[in-house]
């Protein structure tokens, strides 16, 4: 019987070896070759399932936001949902340094390209509503979509700000900063409510 | 006479018109040949001061830099200087909107090259330090550097999340965030204080 390969777990595992390279080396240093290294594949057996660097990258960042999505799920209904919800994206270890580095490439190419914008657009609303939906379970009383968005502004700026200044990374691996976040959201609430 | 030819002032114009094509069409936009006709010269000249793409956009980074840092500069001690911080870099018209074209497309450099990533955080530094000061100012109870933090961290955010997404930009034409960012720092002040 022929070996019944599975293209998905394939695509998955290179997607994988990408995050892996990016979270050692930077998004610079994802080659066909430094993938298939890393895959400890042939690069023709990778180009079977990626057609080049570009697609490798893509591969990555769709991978990066599965794994976000489902880690968000998984904490639907946790005591702590919201502290995960934002602390999930923050490059406090290596698979959310490689999290952050990928897509902050494709913000990049947002800037330019049409289709990547829509599409990070598309990430980015999805996030404010995971997490404009925990605000509404864990403090009622609050205006759920303006927390939501000063939450997820806050995550994602102190993240890329982290990645361009290394006494800013120190700062936040010392302690996480959600902590203070959620206070502040709440305090307002105990003043306005 | 020979014309006397300000070699500096030449660059700042050329920066200038680097900074209106963004405005008007995006980074994808900058060439050698879209600046020179937008500056009214010819390639040849262009080439004199900058040697090609890569160069414009770093001049048109560095001329956005210093055009905000002026403006910061002025706000100093002005009753709003706080506001004039912050609301100085959303892309809230044409001029804010190239900067934060230019710095988005500088900060996907920056993760991949080493200078440009030096030069951002410097920015990001400077600019951090300059709202550390207007909080110190206005509301000396506050954590000045922590509340600066988050405020810097606010305006990035949202700024970028609006260049990706025509119904945040929308909201934030439609109001500005600032007078809520101030009232969540400082309501969190006056329980802590």
């Amino acid at each position: 019987m022929p070996k019944i390969v599975d293209h998905d777990q394939r695509r998955k595992e290179l997607a994988d070896a990408v995050l892996r390279v990016v979270a050692r080396a930077g998004v610079n240093a994802v080659t066909v070759r430094s993938v298939a290294k890393e895959a400890g594949w042939s690069t023709g057996v990778l180009t079977h399932y990626y057609g080049g660097r570009a697609e490798l990258l893509l591969g990555a960042l769709r991978r990066a936001a599965a794994i976000t999505q489902r880690r968000f799920e998984a904490a639907r209904g946790a005591d702590d949902e919201l502290a995960q919800l934002l602390e999930g994206v923050l490059p406090l270890d290596e698979r959310r340094l490689a999290l952050n580095r990928i897509f902050l490439f494709f913000y990049a190419e947002a800037a330019t390209d049409e289709a990547v914008r829509a599409e990070i657009a598309g990430y980015l609303a999805n996030w404010r509503t995971d997490v404009a939906e925990a605000v509404e379970r864990a403090h009622p009383a609050l205006d759920a979509v303006a927390a939501a968005a000063t939450l997820v502004a806050l995550a994602d700026a102190v993240s890329m700000h982290a990645i361009f200044d290394p006494a800013v990374m120190a700062q936040l691996r010392a302690a996480s900063p959600v902590p203070g976040w959620l206070e502040l959201i709440t305090k307002e609430a105990s003043i306005a409510g």
